[in-house]
């Protein structure tokens, strides 16, 4: 049961972003501007980054979540998510991708626990100086939102097969406001 | 060293905030809503949960930025922080502050630490639901703009004399995205 009275009918973030719209509008802003882009790292590298941090930090909702957008863009059924989570190092991805995963692994445990050898590593497979700080703030800001669904102990729905259809909606359109608070998608508009 | 190239004279999460300014808006944002206001928790107090996340977290930048905020507010000289950070316990806050406070060190260690105990003694020493949900998403924020500063190895000034001057500078005008990349103060316009 959440800590604090929200809407029971919305799960997870969501919830809470309905309690508060307040901050709910930057915390939709960073989202998109993190996870929705591919200048540099694709928009599935960007959420299966979010993915990782999420799963190290135990936060079912936010793992199956960013997990499902992940098979969304890729339509492979969960299956990268599965292999990166199961065995990183054996995960199919590329040495760049896995460098900016082992770097996300550490912002998950603290900033400190990034070493230089850890950066220098993902720059050699490619990585640019943005790269490497979206990388950082993907996972620092996946520190923020796991805790924030979980330290108010919002509604997860254990249920598997509720993550897919709100995975197409944002694929499809985006984070915005209206994803937490049911409001009219201000996207909408901007993609039409 | 910075793990990647930013402008050097600039501090902390300021040089990370110039190096990407896309991103430093909806976090500017953000730190204003939650830290500039005196709705249920005052400012002060707003403060020094974020403090203290940040000793947790052991971000120096962080812990002397937002505890010299503090300190100003307070006019106190540093005080009252020393005290909460050397014995929480026997610390000169209310029963409520320090109740939140213990809620704000869970969501440090990870969103499922915190219990429902705690969250019951807040609210029986008068936090109303909107004070927890502040103070875990302060605390929450904490743990991502420390892993932010850290994770990127940002420059921090170790000369504690400097933090007192921006400090003021906050404390007078907030946060904003001037804070942080130098453009014109969008808050004097609006105080004007």
């Amino acid at each position: 049961m959440p800590h604090i009275k929200v809407n029971e009918d919305l799960p997870g973030i969501r919830s809470l972003m309905a309690f508060n719209p307040e901050t709910a509008a930057p915390m939709g802003v960073l989202a998109n501007l993190l996870l929705r882009s591919n200048d540099g790292l694709t928009m599935a590298e960007r959420e299966l980054i979010a993915t990782y941090v999420s799963y190290l930090n135990d936060c079912f909702y936010c793992q199956h979540s960013h997990g499902a957008i992940v098979a969304c863009y890729l339509n492979d059924n969960n299956k990268l998510v599965d292999e990166v989570i199961k065995d990183l190092d054996h995960a199919p991805v590329s040495d760049k991708i896995k460098a900016l995963l082992i770097v996300a692994g550490s912002v998950q445990k603290g900033g400190k626990q990034v070493t230089t050898e850890q950066v220098e590593a993902a720059k050699s497979f490619g990585a640019s100086d943005k790269d490497i700080h979206d990388t950082v703030l993907i996972a620092a800001a996946f520190c923020m939102f796991n805790r924030y669904v979980d330290g108010l102990a919002s509604n997860t729905p254990a249920d598997l097969s509720s993550y897919p259809l709100r995975a197409q909606q944002i694929a499809d359109k985006g984070y915005g406001n209206h994803i937490f608070t049911n409001k009219q998608p201000v996207a909408d508009e901007q993609q039409a």
